[in-house]
């Protein structure tokens, strides 16, 4: 599958595009139906400009074949400035070795740039290390986690 | 200075009880004046719960000696699940050695689970691995960061 040249946010419509089918390929989606969809996008527009999910479309078969988000959070430091985190980066299989990734990650660092962001941040494997080098970022820190399921 | 036994939510008033200096013993706070300092605690309070700002108050100093972030993510995976991202956790130098860094992680990770987040994650230093792994949390992921001023 070949994507068109488009990034553009989210829509409702994209449920039926294969958004979730697409974010399965990343993690566990679990049980979300068209309604839990809707309602989620919903909470995210309510929040302001605080997330910006970003899709690529392939423009033949309407399948979402890549997509990432930015969450924007409100510091009180640096004189109440903003940091993006940057979130479920995803390309699908089927459109390996287009510079998809490359596109949906730059993307979002520009709307987190424009958004007022200090910076933008976010957690990969060790063996994602080098892509998010070549796109312009750099190591820092450790993430910690702890489960609760 | 010793504090109190409370860990309590972030108040307005908390701007004249040392709330910026305290943060400004962790990074670069800039210019927030208590106007600034209002707004910002007003765009968290319209985000619902997604802003967990923890607060332990010395109880003779009236100051705040330790404070921490939790901020929530709504995702489409996992059934449109949360991830709770902790953040600006410090304690001042004042009142190190009293446990008040592992209550306001403690209690964060409490808010977290109980608003629904199926994990909670941060970023430190290497030199603070050895501090989050006891207070329960694992190292996870590698942190990347693209600053843009």
């Amino acid at each position: 599958m070949k994507a068109s040249s488009t990034v553009r946010r989210l829509e409702k419509g994209d449920y039926d595009k294969g958004m979730l089918e697409l974010l399965g390929e990343l993690t566990v989606v679990g049980d979300v139906d068209k309604a839990k969809f809707e309602a989620q996008f919903d909470v995210h527009a309510s929040r302001g400009d605080d997330y910006v999910v970003l899709v690529i479309e392939d423009e033949t078969s309407s399948r979402i074949l890549a997509t990432g988000t930015l969450l924007i959070e409100h510091k009180f430091i640096r004189s109440c400035s903003k940091v993006g985190h940057i979130e479920d980066v995803v390309v699908s299989d089927a459109a390996r070795g287009q510079g998809l990734g490359r596109r949906i990650v730059c993307a979002l660092m520009d709307a987190g740039k424009s958004l007022g962001c200090y910076k933008v941040i976010l957690d990969c494997s060790d063996d994602n290390v080098p892509f998010y080098e070549k796109v312009g970022l750099s190591r820092k820190e450790v993430q910690m986690v702890k489960y609760f399921i």
